[in-house]
């Protein structure tokens, strides 16, 4: 019932503003059985105090058990069908560097590698050449062509490129071509389904001829395809909720998936400061942003406990009080996914989420962390019912039926 | 795994009786954040036994975000699927009103309003002109005749009054002509389906026919049609639930409901002392009682938080020892949504339930309130699964599978 296309019946205008502030990685796992998370570690009063007067619960992004990519969990925080709407990386990463990618757009994530005289794969990421040398070899491969299609090669950053196909009958799904591991060669693109032959072979012929104009060099011989898709025709943020929506988030990836869904991508900053700083500027100017923080998610990425905890606490000192100060009619605090500093990596736990408005029944939950956000009243929810909820909180969905 | 056509396979017969008591409007939100809901403030020592004794929870009727109307929230609470089943309101006038609406009837609910002579609306309720004001007018719209289907014109209360066509090939979906608002001339019926242009030519002349007829009276010189609907063809809860069903409410659009899945409907009193007497002159004969409590959603819609109080605590001491009285072996309290007297609306906000019954598995809720449901072990339920174990508990459902 929290579909798209019945909300979109529902919604009335209203003044009301909604901050979604995304804490990236924020879930967390203790390092010793019985011990604290991250969160619960942190000391978070502004954010504790929020979850006093709010209303808190536990989201599952995708589902339970499974760890969510950071697309397919922003869409679901955006109130999209995470698996109804799965996107490449290629895409996102399009999208991410700001690159106008156009509907029948294909795009791959590429990769430069190192290979051996034998073409099997010696260092998956070349070294990890800096950005300028990445954008040097970028420039070189530009000068590949293929019939009957416009390519685009742009660097992203270190040993990473984005690879667009533009012409008529683009089609997937394909295969990758980065093995994941050493000692093989990459393999060919492949067609998935038979609409998809003729751009499998467009992707393979480039990789190709990348090949032949590489050969020479070292570290960078090579290159790998990853997330090969075709950009999908989302309907817009503002068409669903009749929202004015803005981005603030300071990785291409995230802004990259909130250009996806229409948002306005608001210039980033390199601090948190500089983000509210963004915020404030263009408070008048919409009704709800979408704010990122992904420093907690490298931390966790890392296995850093103890940077972690201190990022969640920083975010809690600095962006939660500013936020609170612009007063939101409704204030969502949450992440994409947990990525515990004992696994290193995203995870399949649920996320705490705390829902902040004059009309949000409040319950039990006397901290922000895990184990309070399980007493909270919003319960377990799939990520997919949050923007639904922010909508009813902001007074901004009529009554279904009669 | 809830849905009817799995459930009806499962059904075994059993002398076991169910009773569902709904209190309109139950669900309530404090007046200051940080204070006591209507449902918590009141003093209710026996739904507070019964939540000691039976199961708890906390129902979204529709979905998290979803404000509902009566119509689907009842449905979900009779176990009916609430989004594919959308009933206009018309629909459910018609039914609410005892008219015997046939398969491929269209109803309308209609308003006499006040026009100028620019025919602009300068009353939408035409100063909400008294009952038998209201028949003596339908007498008069009853003469008007429409080519090759039956017109069926029924006073409901003040200024309402039904209006049904009865023919073949009659069709919706059809646009409404109440626009709302003041000082704009009602509009026509409109058809949104290449299926629905005959219904709505037809809805179009009888509403010319009415005004001719009204010009020249005042206040009521024109109609307005709203709710524009077909009957639609819902299995009974007879045949799903292998009960006799039997409904107890005094305001029409319930008794609608209830007759639309099939259920008998006993004659209503003007007190809860009075359903009480039908309830209990009537036990014998069936398996199931909805029994609906009105004016506690009134109190909402009011604003009047000491009044919906006050209507809790007079169910609870009346109506409820009443029911436990007569020993059903499943009783279900709750609210077909939430009407916080802050909101003067129904809302979204999910609504207390318990369950009580020998077989239940008591849980922690100590009390019968917002708070203490969202600690219960019935946890977060949408309502369609309420019929579900409320027949579980009656022990009329057999095992899935081997």
């Amino acid at each position: 019932m929290t579909d798209q296309k019945t909300i979109s019946t529902l919604v009335i205008p209203n003044t009301t503003k909604i901050v979604l502030l995304v804490l990236d990685g924020l879930g967390g796992v203790p390092l010793e059985q019985g011990g604290l998370t991250e969160l619960e570690t942190a000391r978070t009063p502004n954010l504790d105090a929020l979850a006093r007067d709010g209303i808190c619960g536990l989201h599952d992004p995708i589902g339970r058990g499974i760890t969510p990519g950071s697309g397919p969990s922003h869409l679901a925080l955006f109130g999209y069908d995470p698996v109804g709407h799965l996107i490449g990386r290629g895409v996102l990463e399009a999208l991410g560097i700001g690159f106008d990618l156009q509907s029948g757009d294909m795009a791959a994530r590429g990769n430069f590698c190192t290979v051996d005289s034998d073409g099997l794969i010696t260092d998956r990421r070349a070294g990890r050449i800096p950005t300028e040398k990445g954008a040097e070899l970028v420039r070189q491969l530009r000068s590949i062509e293929l019939p009957d299609v416009e390519v685009f090669v742009e660097p992203v950053k270190d040993y990473r490129f984005v690879l667009v196909l533009r012409g008529k009958g683009l089609s997937g799904p394909l295969t990758e071509t980065d093995p994941q591991k050493l000692s093989v060669a990459p393999p060919p693109v492949e067609a998935l389904h038979a609409d998809a032959a003729r751009a499998a072979s467009l992707f393979n012929q480039w990789v190709a001829a990348a090949r032949e104009l590489l050969a020479d060099l070292q570290p960078a011989n090579m290159v790998t395809l990853r997330g090969l898709d075709k950009k999908p025709n989302l309907p817009s943020m503002s068409g669903v909720y009749g929202l004015r929506t803005a981005a603030i988030a300071a990785y291409p990836m995230y802004r990259g998936v909130a250009r996806l869904v229409g948002m306005d991508v608001l210039p980033e900053g390199e601090s948190v400061e500089e983000e509210i700083e963004t915020l404030a500027t263009n408070w008048a100017d919409y009704d709800f942003f979408f704010l990122h923080v992904k420093k907690i998610d490298s931390a966790g990425e890392d296995g850093d406990f103890d940077r972690k905890v201190s990022l969640i606490e920083h975010a809690d000192q600095v962006l939660v009080p500013a936020i609170v100060g612009l007063h939101p009619d409704v204030l969502v605090v949450t992440g994409d996914h947990s990525t515990p500093a004992l696994l290193r990596s995203h995870s399949w736990h649920p996320v705490p989420v705390l829902l902040h408005s004059r009309h949000c029944r409040s319950d039990e939950a006397r901290a922000f962390s895990e184990r309070e956000c399980a007493k909270g009243a919003l319960g377990r929810l799939p990520a997919t019912e949050i923007m639904p909820l922010a909508m009813a909180n902001a007074l901004r969905l009529r009554k279904y039926g009669a």
